[in-house]
């Protein structure tokens, strides 16, 4: 693949973008059919990490942050870069200088498969990262690779302007086309949920709140008594 | 093995579990004969989680929590759920709604030998979970598993009605008949501790105080000087 | 290898280990020509552990903390405990009581490739500790091993009287006798990043700041523009 | 839990043992309900090992052999020397000359959740072994453990005299009691598959051999036409 | 996503997936431009498995094998199994009935992100797996997938009718669009590589005949004498 | 840390080489008091691979081979290159043009703590390589490192010159200086053995050969009757 920047990408309505970060990973992924989820390694540096972003997709060579530089001039105000690397690799390809740059430029996030440092900077800055690792091991810039293509990031394919969404529970990746309509079923989850907190919270069981009772007999779940 | 519920399980008295919560994993761990501890794996989702609870156990296929909604109905005031899967998994089989409904039962806690979501308002319920990983992935209601039946969970041997005991040093296993005579080697445990505390902090040290210098000499260990 | 305990060991100056404390471990690591780190799983046990000091090393059979008790009698203020086992392990074998002891001889911390409990009570002491694992399993003293001898930890050589940083990205390994040297690099390497950090933060792009723009036209990396 | 080997432990019927192997791990384990199965991690040390026997438990230490021995004086012709570790390890606990004793005892596999050495001596010999690693490093002779104890290996509950079942596909444990009767599933499984076999080597799909197209109906399972 | 079958997909041309397969994993790879290969984690089941043929991509729930008997229709002679699960699993959804059922059908391959079992009988019938586990592990028929769908598997992206190269090497998917153009450049490289093999066995210098020794200079690495 | 070639580095005698190899990994190892031993991780290509040979060592970048290239003119008959990367990596840095290449020089084996590929041509050719990955991902040339300094290969400490011993069971690496020695200790190890294997063939067990029944009792190992 000849290594490629591109430029001027397409991304989602703002609003729609900001709106998706409120609803949290967990509700989006549901939302969307159970789709688009980072694998679990996915970790934030600091369990308060919350943000929603635009993809502007990364991808390097293992120990090479050369793409991230490149990737900067591409992001605008409200992105999120997202950075995978062609092999597994947990080395330090971001720190403190480069999230200067990115909070210079209006990144709100990084989202990386490998490792990240400065962590304390990180945190200080309220720079919110997800990433493999932790690890301290620096880098070069000899290597190509390519800005704004389509990529693997932790196990969710991320096509560029794609919406990201990060919390505690891990990172997921919205399609482009997909974020007003999947904003709408968030919002019906979390609404559907809200009253279905309530009957749990007063006690009334899964069993028959979701109508199980009949399915575990079917299933041929029996009930026996404990040794009394 | 034929799915299986078992109601009305024994539990241990109310107030040894509590006072064996208050002992710490590691001390019971060591009162019992260094027994009963889960895979290091198994890690709260936040750093003060402690607890201690009757274990309800629940069986489940890997991506489907099914049995949890079955186990809820099992589960009385001072119970911890105890979950696993027929083989690893990390879904997020527990979320929020099922905290509310815990809670709603008197559930303490949770254990789960798989991954867990919504986990910024678990922590705000103050809801301690210890699971494998945290993971926004969704789970289905389809296949059957067992409740109260013995488990391995994290490598632990877990009977229904036994003792869980969780903080941040990981969670251990009381067996139930034993419950009350653990607290008691706990409890000698910790009193003979703190005497230790003091002389080893009035700076005795322990190759003294473990009389471990005859044993160094008995298995040839060697002093020399380094380079000066 | 024979069992031994080296004594009085050299150390580096105390002042030049404490400031190498103050420049962090990815600046010490990138000082001294990216040497030294420890491989990324080993994670402190609270998010602002930070310390340096001279390192002890113990080498101790995989279960058996018989030599950390060797070691501390070999400790002096300042130094730091780097424990490592002949095989790979997460046992706990390093707990409250030990750290009561260290703390009583000025040792200021621990690093041990292995497994640490207690570890709510080691928080509430501020005593650091990075380790492979949080783990209750108990160890014996049974089985002799070394102090002060040349040791690989977590992928990184070290030997006695090295000069030990830790922090929230990891921890790196000083040569003793590289301490000062390594030490004026790292000032100069803060002192140059505050000043790129000021370019970077007014806006100005690494590409440029760091001319990287003739290496990707050099490399083959082309600029496209995205579907608009 | 006080040292203790355990001595004239009960087996199951030789013949039943022996035809048990020949039935084969996925097989049994279906067999019996779908219990019973170790981890995958554990590896035949060449691919055609294959064993059943009656399972002498073994719980060490890790790092030390010392129960290895032990275990040997209760073994009789036709057992398996089942051994796990208190904590996990992967040191090479057996090779060529325990082989050599256990092969003069009658003992017909080991079943080990940690290291073994010697592999070439060992596949000579053609002594079946199913580990975690292969690994040289040397143990020690100092620390206790127990012998015909319940044990956990690799996951999996083992009880003295239990039948061992091993092949390429991994490690099955049938409770001695259920013996016999998990030979006769087994049988009328593996008759059932024959039938099966000739159906599906015919062409016959298993949507409808086991009539599954229903299923997928109700499932709400789609079919759409590609693109063409 | 809804549950979907898609029949009719397009495949590549039969000579040139026939030719892809002569070429090897390293080969394609590399002759595509370093993209489409599967982790390392991938493994044939026996090391002269060998295949090439069209994708059937196959996505499960993780312990559910009901998609693979309903891709089994959709497959042709000359196709490959490409299945994955939504979530990490090692469970054993493939054993010899399958096989069976697939060569009746003309199914030359097995690739799965998952585990296999009956590998004994698998190998026999040299019907070649490439798997992330061998585990005996039984699954059910209870949850709903899709066939044909585009799917991660390993890492690596695969549409339905891609074709797919699997060696002792790993596995590779070439895009069924580019398998001409990736068959020609296979063998171009194949070409060039045996001139090299020839100028290389007669001792030249991969310096000398990369024209590595100015690139060494320019990257500033010294030549320095050993101590003779 | 400087990019350095070192040229004319001291190896060991020619002889002495060659009969450390016929010792096997787990004798040496033991022979040299436990030291030396690579990680259990690095497995051979295939199984009959036997090699010993004198250390050429490469520390690359990940993803980058350039020093192989340099490392191959410094390699004399009978030497064996060890490669390991600054950071964890399974690139597939050595291939069959690598090897031809290495054979010509006289090479006679590869130690590689990363990744290798076209496994199939180097077991045709015999090249025996331990490595930590099969994978076919490709690799770069422009990033430089080092050959022949000192480096940690899986674990173990090797300098250049130093003695490798692989086979089935690991890779082990012998100190230059201490060759002999080694060897001879190896010898007598195996004398030694010559005779416990006789003995413990003819039924005697180790608890009476190696004296441990006393040390049990010491212990406070109990033995009880099993249920009969």
């Amino acid at each position: 693949m000849k290594p490629t920047i591109v430029r001027n990408i397409k991304r989602a309505d703002a609003g729609v973008v900001k709106q998706l970060g409120a609803m949290g990973v967990a509700t989006v992924h549901e939302a969307q059919g159970r789709t688009g989820l980072m694998r679990p390694f996915m970790r934030p540096i600091y369990p308060t990490a919350r943000v929603s972003g635009s993809a502007v997709t990364v991808l390097c060579h293992p120990g090479d942050n050369l793409m991230i530089h490149a990737a900067m001039e591409q992001a605008r105000a409200g992105d999120i870069l997202v950075v995978t690397t062609v092999s597994e690799s947990t080395d330090g390809m971001f720190g403190d200088l480069l999230a200067v740059s990115a909070r210079s430029r209006g990144v709100v996030g990084l989202i990386i498969d490998a490792g990240v440092r400065d962590v304390a900077d990180l945190t200080s800055m309220d720079f919110p990262v997800w990433s493999r690792a932790i690890h301290s091991q620096g880098t070069v810039k000899n290597t190509p690779g390519s800005v704004n293509v389509p990529v693997i990031c932790a196990g969710a394919p991320v096509n560029p302007g794609d919406v990201i969404v990060g919390d505690v529970d891990g990172v997921v990746v919205v399609p482009r086309e997909r974020a007003a309509e999947v904003l709408k079923l968030s919002q019906d989850r979390l609404a559907k949920e809200a009253k279905s907190r309530e009957r749990l919270a007063s006690g009334e069981l899964g069993l028959d709140f979701y109508g199980l009772r009949a399915k575990l007999a079917e299933l041929g779940v029996q009930y026996v008594d404990g040794e009394t």
